[in-house]
């Protein structure tokens, strides 16, 4: 599916004219219930990740989906370690986006059959069964199977607690505010709505060539938006090192809550010296990040305050569950970046909060395609409305 | 193009049932001269990279190749942040090695033109020639565009004796002896052929489920080759990191020159942990690392003492010039895998030697495909024997 996008929205630094697509998976059942889970892709190359989410797709005939998720990390084991396939990857790229695609059906039928939603199927199941849909290999050194569940297992008391969350909505942040082709007087008056939306925290693109704009307009945003206002500065990879660690000064003065992808993805060395040389100021990172073993290097290196693993970039829920876990284990908040567009996120950041024990810090918001979904997420007050819809609020008007 | 392996050839502890294939580019000029260039594959999938690597040829329909080569970095920086094209990476994956497809086939056309061997060709050029050809972004903490043309410069001194190798002929390694699924005996029998063919160093294949298995395969193959020949190990990737301690620990006795791919290629700092827990044993890795900026993060750490960076996964013949300039600045040999079966890389270990300056350690010789290639690589008495043909010898029969 592509999507029409309006004006200069969703540009960046890096991606000047996306063409927001996904990779969309169906999965019918005998019982006429259909599973949806798709990948988030920029337009181009959006048929070859649909292309290998069908090979995958293919091995799940004849399933039964309850079967299935019993003992889903090893299935997702094999599927991404299929021989021919994995020289693709191992684990990235297309292949990857196309596991993701698969997986989220799988998630999306195993909640429609149950008739709850994604949230709440996941946060009835027992530790055990969380875990056994994850598969921690190359992560032995770190979370083995007994520690995931052990860790699961101790959120088990506080979660009655956590569930006031479901009441409260869960915090949205404003990605909108300011896209990079955007002028400055549009951004100023982005900023006046999202505050009158209610809310309290919005992201900013920079990563321009002239260092000056990138300036200009954050203290564009920090007047309008106060001090008690959370402002991210997002530059999408658009600076290398030295050019990080120079403007990352000159921007402190502004006190962004978080830099977001200062560099390229794969340079965990890069973000470690950079997270030194401008420490206290926090990086963020992980949009483009394809992998638990990637973000465990992160994670290991401590280059990173904030995490931004994407259900649609990753393997799926799965994966996107077992980088939470390590991010738990070392203290470190998961922010999604949301190439869902929130639909699927809202989903797993709540089970994050109540399960996981993670903060409910907030959850990227990016309204551009809620025309295009079935149930659109709803932000009320500058929060997410708990969904209640069976699924995981990811089917799509056009599939109907 | 696909083809057949005889029985158990190119098995590894991961890849059980491995298709051999090539993702092929062919560039037609108006003299009626046609560039090749390819990736490698296991067979499934490389028809997506066909597809990629289609996406990017159509941008240089018209080009003419030594305008395209005279500053072919700055292409091939345009071509692979094709800003949608991006997202599917970057610099990663189907889209990459489409990519590796495409820029071979450049630099194959370039030297065909010009009616040379491909090393003839990139050793004739100037230092400010080849860096060039060279994409340096994202390297500017370690590579600087004058560094790497200084680097050059510096060896152009002693250029002429190191061209001595162009008659000695560039050492081989035997990987044949050893393939995973190889009975005890084969292995025995083919260690004789290899050392009779004249080979000083050959290659096993371990990570078996049973870890006695490999270490009396390893024992075996010392045995029969003798303490002077040099022995490596090959994991693909089969271990996690704790296995991988363990069991190196065990493989020391029988001394291997190496042990290569011992776990996730993505894992810097598992390799980092791992080197320093098996010192002074010696780690070589690359062939499933994507792009210069992983390659830069493995070098930083020290994590591996051989780079085996293969010019049919990184993107093509640039890519691995850069890579291996990074190596030089490290002191780290460069000892290409050869997804291409040697024919690309027997050109590119003549450019490292003689006008990086790397030493002439040896190159992987695999025979599976020989027949295919219009011009197979020679080998005597354990030395590649020069190609003389115009190009990169990677011109296939079929396509003839």
């Amino acid at each position: 599916m592509r999507y029409a996008l309006d004006g200069a929205a969703g540009s960046d630094a890096i991606h000047t004219d996306p063409v927001y697509s996904y990779a969309v998976t169906r999965l019918f059942d005998d019982c006429g219930i259909t599973g949806v889970g798709f990948a988030f892709t920029l337009g181009e190359g959006n048929d070859l990740v649909c292309k290998a989410a069908q090979y995958y797709a293919e091995k799940l005939r004849g399933r039964d989906i309850e079967d299935t998720m019993a003992n889903f990390g090893e299935l997702f084991k094999q599927l991404s370690n299929d021989q021919q396939f994995r020289w693709l990857g191992p684990h990235k790229g297309v292949v990857h986006l196309a596991l993701a695609s698969v997986t989220n059906a799988c998630y999306d039928l195993w909640a429609k059959k149950r008739g709850v939603p994604l949230w709440k199927l996941l946060n009835d199941l027992s530790p055990e069964q969380v875990v056994a849909t994850l598969d921690l290999s190359y992560l032995e050194d770190e979370l083995t199977h007994s520690q995931a569940i052990q860790m699961l297992s101790v959120q088990q008391a506080t979660k009655t607690q956590r569930e006031a969350i479901l009441q409260q909505g869960y915090p949205g942040y404003d990605t909108s505010i300011g896209w990079f082709n955007y002028s400055d007087e549009k951004v100023r008056e982005n900023c006046k709505i999202a505050l009158a939306e209610g809310f309290t925290a919005m992201k900013l693109k920079v990563g321009s060539a002239d260092p000056e704009r990138d300036i200009r307009r954050a203290h564009i945003v920090r007047e309008v938006a106060g001090d008690s206002v959370k402002v991210m500065l997002d530059a999408n990879q658009q600076w290398n090192l030295p050019q990080a660690i120079a403007i990352c000064k000159d921007l402190k003065e502004m006190n962004p809550y978080w830099i977001e992808e200062p560099t390229h993805p794969d340079d965990v060395l890069a973000h470690k010296t950079l997270a030194d040389a401008i420490a206290p100021l926090k990086l963020a990172l992980g949009e483009h990040v394809p992998n638990k073993i990637i973000f465990k290097n992160y994670l290991q290196t401590g280059s990173a305050s904030f995490i931004q693993v994407d259900a649609v970039r990753v393997g799926g829920v799965s994966e996107f569950i077992t980088v939470s876990l390590l991010c738990k284990k070392y203290g470190i908040p998961v922010v999604p970046h949301v190439g869902d567009m929130g639909q699927l996120h809202q989903h797993l950041v709540l089970f994050n909060h109540i399960s996981v024990g993670h903060e409910a810090l907030f959850l990227e918001h990016i309204p551009h395609l809620q025309k295009h979904f079935v149930n659109p997420v709803k932000i009320s007050n500058g929060v997410y409305i708990t969904p209640q819809e069976p699924g995981s609020s990811c089917d799509l008007k056009a599939l109907q």
